[in-house]
């Protein structure tokens, strides 16, 4: 394959509306953005073999993946998401129908985030590499930090735990299904929207669920000076993940509290906060320093290393 | 080497003064920005073997080059640069030095372009790739774009022409001098600063150099639906380049007007105004609808293919 920049880029770009706040989208040197309040920025590097396989996902949900994951961190800024712009290397041997695949998938999850794809790049790379930067405007409100949760604050998470985890296990062993779980693995499923919702109803401290539940928390416990403890009557257990345990002997928790990659929100809230719809109350903010399930000590594992 | 996202993050960010319009930089989900008027965002990948060499370059060096050539396409669109983000591939084989070297030369370019380092990423990949997106504010002012120039407009440059073709000539036949040649190849020296300037003293286009002169200038002429001519009288020769042409039979004029990656910036300004400091008159605007040197159809390259 030799597919000129421009044209790979204009592929891309084909049909994908742009946002109000986009003064010039894709073909010059820079795109130019107006922004609403302050903007929050974050970047993600995907590489084949470590973040994807392309054995265990199509080109379409690589390219969904790669927009969700980078979105999702503006997300948890308590910021409205509103363009990406995206690095793309490609092997020699890429073949262009893959491109074009994973050209859909970006468009696919833009539209499904609200995001315009207002700029990009292509390089020719040993294995198949994708940068996303994502942007996000905060509409005059404060972002939502790592750092503000308070003692006594209650714990709330938005969007799917355990899910990519448990559909990575379901790879690993080479099985296809539960398909649903798979799926999250291919690509998670982020409450957008969730981030602005959770600010404006008054959130302390924010994370996306990268890492693990657990793994994320202990960052906002870290930052926040605080502890929190889990309570796991409060979550749900997916039919289908207990399905995965049985089959393997995997306990479900270590699915829904260690398991990376769902891109689920995290999030505290003032005691007494009605939460809003979305929104699950899982714990309460301690002043332990640390992350306990149940009033204990966790002694799975806490969070997650890629397979690659 | 195995340097955790975090540790190496730190490092490339330690003792980076951030801007008054950073309000969050590295160590949340995103960071936040508070920009002056309208927002100008940028990406570039780099890739080893592609964009630099290892044996060419040192690490230092790379990392100034990855910022370079990002900020310089915020430059030509007339903006102030302000923050960039980074996401880093690494091998495993990456000697830790030779990655501390690279974040220097990071904090060194973003330092002379007036950049906050506010976020980052790092992966394990195949090989090393750098993907830098870049950030800069309008101020209030129009963004300066390809299509604008007009026919009787004057054509002008800022910066050096043909210095990083001529180091790269130097580099592919073995030798290391002259130093400022191979210097200029392995990070351009971008006029930083001078597309604010063009804006506020008129320009009606403008584009940084990276794939050639012509060919860059090819692009605002298909944009903006003119034509140029260029008077090879109104270059500098410098004589490094001259001494490299003498060696090697390359014409002077092939680094020029056609070799790539010098991160100059080419803007046209209305005819009768007095070019500000730093930039030099070498051309006008026509109706030709192509790029011509003394009146002729140049016969030599027009542009850039990298070395990889």
């Amino acid at each position: 394959m030799d597919v000129g920049e421009f044209e790979l880029i204009s592929d891309v770009t084909a049909d994908l509306p742009a946002g109000d706040d986009v003064l010039l989208g894709v073909g010059d040197d820079a795109a130019v953005l107006r922004p609403a309040g302050d903007v929050v920025v974050t970047t993600d590097m995907l590489v084949d073999g470590i973040h994807f396989r392309q054995n265990w996902s199509p080109a379409f949900q690589i390219g969904r993946k790669a927009v969700a994951v980078n979105v999702s961190d503006v997300e948890s800024m308590g910021a409205v998401p509103s363009a990406i712009v995206m690095a793309l290397g490609l092997p020699a041997e890429a073949e262009l129908d893959w491109v074009r695949e994973l050209s859909a998938g970006v468009r696919d999850e833009a539209a499904r985030a609200g995001v315009s794809l207002v700029g990009g790049d292509t390089a020719r790379s040993g294995a198949v590499v994708i940068t996303v930067t994502a942007l996000g405007n905060l509409d005059g409100r404060a972002p939502v930090t790592r750092s503000g949760a308070r003692e006594g604050d209650l714990v709330a998470v938005a969007g799917r735990l355990g899910w990519a985890g448990a559909g990575l296990t379901v790879l690993q062993r080479g099985f296809g299904s539960p398909k649903e779980l798979v799926a999250e693995q291919q690509c998670p499923s982020v409450p957008y929207g969730q981030g602005r919702v959770a600010s404006e109803a008054g959130a302390t401290s924010m994370v996306d669920i990268s890492d693990g539940l657990l793994a994320d928390l202990g960052h906002v416990c870290a930052a926040s000076g605080v502890g929190m403890d889990l309570a796991t009557s409060n979550f749900e257990l997916p039919e289908a993940i207990q399905r995965v345990s049985a089959a393997t002997g995997v306990s479900p928790w270590n699915f829904i509290l260690a398991g990376g990659e769902d891109h689920a929100l995290a999030a505290t809230f003032p005691a007494g906060t009605e939460l809003p719809a979305g929104w699950r109350r899982v714990g309460v903010v301690t002043g332990s320093g640390e992350v306990t399930v149940d009033g204990e000590r966790w002694e799975g594992p806490r969070g997650w290393t890629h397979f690659g």
